[in-house]
């Protein structure tokens, strides 16, 4: 057998169903993997590996077990009641909730492992944790879900959770080269996770494939899985460079470009996109939801533990204050004005394709790399999708950004399915 | 002095100022009202004299504390350290958080005393807890905030935190006769109450005037408190009598037209506004949403408590189960139709009137009542008011809901002072 720790989760289960392992092996596995990789890449907050094994030496499989066996990580912004759950803060050292989040309630419903809890920037702002990028320890893995994307790429875990406000799942899974699913906004349960901005937060799903993501996403919507669709009728793509455009190195210009070439050559009609824009400049949009709203969020820490916020969770949280609630209002309104643009938008194309990042990841753990080719998706609550792409001149993962109509989340999978057949044929 | 227990929270904070009393003397003055009349009311949950007048000592009185020494009760779905909160269910009978939700902190940080935990219905859904309606006692009071709108009512507490996923915060304000404000939705924090249908749940406000809803609605915001200011120029007020017209008791139809007829009188332009019906069926959209989400918020209760659950909650469940995915994306792009709508609506009213209950307290506590008249403004995200209006044949309250423009939920409140003024001269 191949290292175990490399596979997909669906190729996982082909094993598990043909009884080729059993589940305490795949845990041992990764916690041997984890043993010797954590020194460099520090994805994890807290691990239990005797925990692990008990439940996966309890698992009662069965076929309404869609994720039966199959360790998951879960960001430490996520409640655990078996678990600590930090929030990437001291605050919260030594916090132990009393209730599972409903993602963990439903992975564990679905069969799956609770493996531990993977590393979040403070409070999943901007304040990065101690995770390293598996590959190149001297740059970061991206953030907030930096412990998350990290782990699934260093063969540490099958699946992990994350979370985006304004790029944190999609952006480091593309400077890992992992898959993710960021959901419509509220088309997944947050609840149970701590929120930033509860306007735009929205839950993340990491693994390494589509087809792994599908998985994820039917075990967190309580379903059965249902094997994607290749789209064979005729696809209309949007190219849609963005505002800031300027602001992606050359690789990344030339791999987005590269890439509608080549669906174009596939027969896929590319239509280059002019971003809507009637809701103003998104930037200053999601930052000013975000701020106000972690504000209101982070009010309790602010008054009774500020000097154990980072300055960078301060100065949001004071500037956050500052913004009148007139301009709340009205920055309220401007993200419904993004979404319906972009409902609008999606009469005339059935998938968007941009940067998922705006290069590979950066030097240094001191700042989880910026957002910008996500915010706009984001603040109109539209799914999206990182997938890995090709590699820039770093020799470190480009991942492709392919955004769908809101609520469509699992056409943007068959979606991503065919583009991504089309991509490497 | 008067029955300090009937005061608003404005003239409690007037006293204040000039030292006519103490905040210790007002949570005794509450306790003893209470001790009186909980046997009858049940508006409890839990309830701690000794913890509310060690908070109320505590106290540090400042020109930033907009509910300084104002006594609070908090529906038992929101999330309380210090106190236990059971979300009206038996599974969590012995269940205490270990962290506040936000809507506690920041109404602690704006000098509230946290009196206790108001009953809720299971899980705020349609199981009833013991609540009896404080002027007929074989009346429900409303729910799922029964406790809140009865405590309020019966002069036991001054303002409650409420929810409402249909109607849990408009009816039974209405049917107590109390003042409520149902935000815009998302516009304060959720954050740590206990989810039904996360699309659809908002935070309730309970008080005794229109004054009362503005400053715990600043406190809730964490600003300072504005008066606010009647509407001076010309006003546009839309009637909607809704398609559920004939479900109303001949009562409640006299009265709202009878309100309408008196802002018309007053100067005031009115409109009879057809109902935008782009959407489809409110009734049947907002329980599929409902049921659809509960069936995964619940999941683990489902899984692992079923036997636990009140017949009501396990037929939600398992009636969101069967909804599929497909359905419900349908559903969801369904409420941002209702959204748009409405947007389009107030292009040409300021406000619309309509019954906030469809009937007088109804007989009975096995049932609280219907929230038809409230389903489709939520659905649409849009703040509503109670505005408690006069009585009917029962000799009970009857309350005119008053629904705002998304997002104006400050100016709602500015109409809605209006209003008043101009039904009562």
């Amino acid at each position: 057998m191949d290292d175990i720790t490399r596979l997909t989760a669906s190729e996982l289960l082909t094993l598990y169903r043909n009884r080729q392992i059993a589940p305490s092996d795949v845990v041992a596995a990764l916690l041997a993997r984890i043993g010797a990789r954590d020194p460099v890449v520090r994805a994890w907050q807290h691990i239990d590996g005797d925990h692990a094994l008990a439940q996966a030496a309890a698992l009662i499989p069965g076929p309404d077990s869609p994720l039966y066996g199959v360790p998951i990580g879960f960001k430490d912004i996520v409640d655990t009641a078996d678990l600590p759950t930090t929030y990437g803060s001291p605050i919260y050292a030594s916090h132990r909730p009393v209730k599972d989040a409903v993602c963990v309630s439903l992975s564990r419903a679905a069969g799956g492992i609770v493996l531990g809890k993977t590393v979040t920037t403070e409070f999943a702002g901007r304040n990065p944790g101690k995770t390293a990028h598996p590959l190149d320890p001297a740059r970061t893995p991206g953030g907030s879900s930096s412990g998350s994307a990290a782990a699934v790429a260093d063969g540490q875990v099958f699946l992990a959770i994350g979370s985006q406000t304004a790029g944190s799942t999609i952006r480091p899974a593309a400077y890992c080269g992992v898959y993710a699913l960021k959901p419509s906004h509220g088309a997944i349960s947050f609840s149970g996770m701590k929120h930033l901005s509860p306007r735009l937060d929205a839950i993340g799903l990491m693994g390494r494939s589509i087809a792994d993501l599908a998985l994820f996403r039917a075990a967190l919507l309580g379903v059965s899985p249902v094997p994607y669709v290749p789209v064979s009728g005729p696809l209309c793509v949007g190219l849609c460079r963005t505002p800031y455009w300027s602001r992606a190195s050359a690789d990344v210009q030339a791999a987005i470009e590269q890439a509608a070439t080549r669906l174009a050559a596939s027969g896929i009609e590319i239509r280059q996109v002019t971003y809507p824009d009637a809701f103003g400049d998104a930037e200053e949009l999601c930052w000013e939801v975000i701020n106000f709203e972690a504000a209101r969020e982070l009010a309790w820490e602010y008054a009774q533990r500020e000097h154990s916020l980072s300055p960078w969770a301060r100065a949001a949280i004071e500037n956050g204050r500052g913004i009148s609630l007139d301009r709340h209002a009205n920055n309220l309104q401007r993200l419904a004005t993004a979404e319906q643009a972009f409902d609008t938008l999606f009469a005339t194309v059935d998938v968007l394709i941009a940067p998922a990042a705006g290069e590979e990841a950066p030097m240094g753990l001191a700042d989880t790399g910026s957002p910008i080719f996500n915010l706009a998706f984001q603040i109109a609550g539209l799914p999206a999708v990182s997938l890995p792409f090709r590699s820039g001149s770093a020799g470190l993962p480009i991942g492709l950004q392919l955004i769908g109509s809101r609520y469509r989340d699992r056409q943007l999978l068959d979606i991503a399915a065919t583009i991504e057949q089309r991509l490497v044929s």
